[in-house]
């Protein structure tokens, strides 16, 4: 029997929490922050994105405050992340492929949002991509290190990519699923093959 | 003759917001802030938490555009630092306790507009330690150190035992100044334990 | 022939808007962001005065999110930082005065943006100089440095007395271009005066 659409964005919705919550908590174990701060940042990376969004289009009360399913994944992220820190190495492959998944879905979620919200494209392709990169940047500025995002390889450009190809599919096809998990797929594809090639984004040579 | 309890919770908040704004000010002293970075720092300091959870909330325009006490008690705490930071070892107990009685009625306080909102109990006692510890989060941030309240004795763990406390007793006998006054004792009373014994959260250790 | 008053405000908009993503984008590549970061930063550093004191007030969806002359100004600084970086140093007399046009401007505006929300006249100058000056702060605290605007001449008080002197003048004389212009030109003439004789604010003495 196969799987609702609605369930699908619901599981790739809590395994991308899920990894968003454990990049958080990472970080913060990392610069040896106590029990409380590794949950704050794992919380703040894994709602921070769409808290700023929503903030911003007005949608309030910001959504993970009525949202149990994205609570539950962040406290279920965090006490993985303490349970399995040591042996995360092995699990990088897992945890990558969940952060994908997540970039794509928050990026995509974002910019319907957008849409819904009577944004223009590039707008909510901007809001989609808030969504996706944001709670990173809020990670990061907290854990006192520069923003990963800003230095990375293809992050941010994959998840604008998969922006503008859900759109694209939505106003030529209306077909919201389908542009949703397009959307989603092109987004892991792009960071997939941007990690194992190593491509980066160009940088200025500074004098 | 005795105060009455709206009386007693306005002094507790102008005591508690001096505290934290000569918090805010005096990180920004030791990080060779000009005049006007150490007003902002006062400022982001005491108003931070409960504007983050305002704007979450949707409770806008945020509470301290209209709140006389807030800003006359930040502009003393500013003006105090400014006059007495030579000396100000001598005062740390008196400090200490303000900034405990700070954080214990700014998380009751939010946990209550949280209650009052709508919110889950525990999004609502969330919404509380976020009004109590996140102009910390800021003053860290703005003044370019790792947040101290993620490294440090129990200050965000207070927050959340004092919220609890202020529920449960809110929700088994209605007494809302009870339940504010226990709630903010019990926050005093952790903060005076922690910090006399050294008391932290425990950290993973990191290879 | 003469440029209507509208079309004098949207001309300093324009030129404010780009300097601020050209010290944006600048500020980024010393940090070496690539071109993601660097667009990021140039954006926030532009829009995030306004969109924080947007978000205070309750000005939902923030302004920017429907301003097509803000983006449109920001590409241009982004662009035009990427074409000219080695050569800036020539350019440096134009864009401190196109900085200090934005500050005027951005100051000015939210001032009146306050006082059209009903807040009062010192909210209102003081969400003025959020306006003009937290982009700024934005741009340090993701660029992981500490902020320019706590330790630098006299640049938040600039805003501060132009937003006193728009108001001053818009209480007489209730001409609301002529307050708008003179605030302007008096924030202008402040930070000339500022960087010509290297003016600063004191600092406290740290033992």
């Amino acid at each position: 029997m196969l799987l609702e659409p609605e369930q699908i964005i619901l599981i790739i919705e809590a395994a991308g929490t899920f990894a968003f919550a454990v990049s958080g908590a990472t970080a913060a174990i990392r610069s040896r922050f106590d029990l409380f701060g590794i949950f704050v940042l794992a919380f703040v990376t894994a709602i921070g994105g769409g808290t700023i969004r929503d903030v911003m289009i007005g949608n309030l009360p910001v959504n993970w405050l009525t949202d149990t399913l994205a609570i539950t994944s962040v406290i279920a992220g965090f006490i993985f992340t303490l349970l399995i820190y040591r042996r995360m190495k092995k699990l990088e492959g897992w945890l990558f492929t969940f952060d994908a998944a997540g970039l794509g879905l928050f990026t995509v979620m974002g910019t319907q949002i957008g849409l819904e919200a009577g944004m223009s494209v590039g707008i909510s392709i901007a809001l989609g991509t808030i969504t996706g990169c944001f709670g990173g940047v809020l990670r990061d500025v907290l854990a006192g290190t520069k923003p990963l995002i800003f230095q990375e390889e293809i992050y941010a450009m994959a998840a604008v990519t998969g922006g503008i190809i859900f759109t694209l599919i939505l106003n030529f096809f209306d077909a919201l699923f389908v542009a949703q998990l397009t959307g989603i797929v092109v987004i892991v594809f792009i960071r997939v093959i941007a990690v194992r090639y190593k491509v980066g984004l160009p940088r200025m040579n500074v004098d």
